[in-house]
């Protein structure tokens, strides 16, 4: 089975930037690009999209709420059925830039809080799915293994799981929260536990309790500093070197 | 030749609305609905794209600056390839709502001060077009006869020019400025032109020195008060009575 | 003791109005005017300052959480810190027009969802009295009695309790939830018990035990419909009528 | 007469940053703070003034267009009186965050495109000054000589003077249009015209011709990059060495 290496970019707006997506968009094989609600403005998902087709690396949606301020890492206790429609909303304003870029959306991530509310909470993951099901069934949907989100996709939706490279997980299988020791892994650990993620679909425990299972058909990886840029290019490398085959999920 | 009754619709923000839309979409056959950036949001967009969908009215992004504040009746001095991201991104946006109704966008009007731009400035126009033909080049644009943006259309896309009913002509064919008397033609000044437009191809100048040719396919009609919902049903029924048949252009 | 009413105004934005503003400022003492974050903009607390100055009506700052779409009624899980920052940002903002209307702002009011967070969460009240005392220590608070917004006023400002006019009390003296029967109470109702809290104290309680005191140096007055406008008007003239002095709290 | 050194600082907003504005702190005399129109947000602007006043720079209001997607550089084509109350509100927000810190506003600056605006046209120069005046006619203003902005304050508020030190001048003495050859000098070029139009009042024409007055009792200076800051750096050092007295115009 090959594996997916993903990345959330096109993260600027307006005059602003942040990391360096032309470097990720060589490492990684699936673009989680921001639709202009917690980042992203048209004309950066313009050239995103453009580049992400140049480079054969695929296109996703990544849908989070309304607040540029908060960059969309404040929970916002919306009404579901509102929250549906801004996904959709997003969803439709990013496939416009993906279509003129020659290709399609072909699946859909929510980004920050609404990542967390959505895995955690059934009527939030039913919002995503059915804006996701609204625009295009045969869309995936990138999440957490084992959460709401998927539960939520089971019988609808294609639901591909995903891992972290950098993160420590509990022996139950979930993150380990950032502010525990460990939580957070230095770039020998991460690039490791990437690799054993892709070759034997487990990861260490951050207790020190042993392995635990992890089922990740796509790690997620960062490039908002250049250390984090760094950290996805030895990740590519070390999987090419264990001969894990890094390609798109869809 | 029928003749298309077009209006400007889901114009509210959030907890704020404007006009009588469900009354219009009994009247219109074109609906251009606000995309977000001028006005509309999300959870709009939805519901007026049902409705039209529901009454057999064709969906139009009504495109606008992003001014929220201005209602995008102030010129904003946009570089034109930035414009023409954010005019596709919105067309993108109401696409969504438009499939989840089970249609799909038909055309493009552009709104406020960006209709006045791209009517006179072809770079505004070209920005315009491109992101229509980046879309979907079989989207038809909707404007001012005779403008730039009828000559940017003119080799790539299907153009359909609109009039006005309450709007008098100047006998060079331009609509007269607001500000001059007899400019705003009362109800049944704007059902007489409407039914002349409809029926013959013109309309009586402004300044009585005869009639002028108005090439129109579809009347703008606005919905945006009570006696303005009352003046788009009298024009309906008159060009009924006047055996003008009302279809949508496209 | 004179009574005051106070009333949420210039809750437009751009181009949408809401609510009889002039109206309302013809029958309440203090004007809790947006700043712009859930509704408002600069010209409409202008106007509104401006107005208030002329009739005599107190300006309060009605801060809210930055969310137009939603109207500031959406809980947003902000950092206490920054929320105190964005209250901070809108009492100056009003304050400017009250200076150039000649008055200043002289209370604070939290709206929407705020006023229910800072009202049951101490982190968030002490957030919202952070600001205020950044500002200006001699600004009055105006919540609810009894509530964490008292509390953490206590020995820092001066605390204004309100009361309702037209909604029941629980036999604790909480408001009945707005959806359970009798919670929401017709014209002659809230008129009297507008009387009733400003002569007696007291109000009766929605599931007919009896009556339930509520401390209330002013009364909040709706005026976002006709009917809003009518009730308000004879809320004021009943309380002339019982003698009850009607007069700003500060 | 000492001179003044000014940088536009606080242009990050929510989770972006731009520029070092600790660094510049420690090398300007005077913060032209952005006010979350085209750049800022309260958390911002309460560190950035909180860090002013700790280094004796005095704060200043950098007023925009509402146009964070355009980072305030694009026109927009405002009624005048709408404008005057946009101004007024971003003075009014800052001056919260200065009273906070233990000091007050003392002076305005338009920001990018609003400068040029109100710089050459008398009813945008009327505009910022009639905002400034309702808010406080002590306030200075501070803009380009000869401009506009200049005759709007004459007679009524304290107006300064600023000059670039890495602009080329032309032999009437406005700034040389950004795209001709030699319009932005290197960074001993800009050393040398600093300290030239701090000692001299004077600065070579950009075509060779010889001197050109330059009164600037203020020198603009940029810090938006590590290269920005090291030449502001050396503009003060280069000051301190030629005697020149560095300190803020009010």
């Amino acid at each position: 089975m090959p594996l997916d290496l993903n990345s959330d970019l096109g993260e600027g707006f307006g005059p602003w930037t942040m990391g360096d997506d032309a470097a990720m968009l060589d490492i990684v094989t699936s673009a989680n690009i921001a639709c202009g609600f917690h980042a992203g403005d048209p004309s950066i998902m313009r050239r995103i999209c453009a580049l992400a087709v140049e480079k054969g690396v695929r296109i996703g949606a990544h849908v989070g709420y309304r607040d540029l301020a908060g960059f969309g890492r404040r929970d916002i206790a919306m009404d579901p059925a509102e929250l549906r429609d801004e996904v959709l909303y997003q969803i439709g304003s990013l496939d416009a830039f993906a279509k003129a870029a020659g290709d399609r959306v072909r699946y859909v991530k929510p980004h920050g809080a609404l990542y967390h509310s959505a895995s955690r909470d059934r009527r939030f993951a039913d919002a995503v799915l059915g804006a996701l099901a609204d625009y295009d069934p045969g869309l995936a949907l990138l999440g957490p293994a084992g959460s709401e989100l998927a539960h939520a996709a089971a019988a609808a939706v294609r639901f591909v799981g995903e891992g972290f490279a950098d993160r420590a997980y509990t022996p139950s299988g979930t993150l380990a929260a950032r502010g525990l020791p460990g939580a957070v892994l230095h770039t020998d650990e991460a690039v490791a536990q990437a690799v054993s993620i892709a070759v034997s679909g487990k990861a260490r425990a951050v207790d020190g309790s042993g392995e635990v299972a992890v089922q990740a058909a796509s790690i997620c990886v960062h490039g908002d500093t250049p250390a984090a840029v760094e950290m996805a290019r030895r990740i590519r490398s070390s999987l090419d070197e264990a001969g894990v085959p890094v390609a798109p999920f869809c």
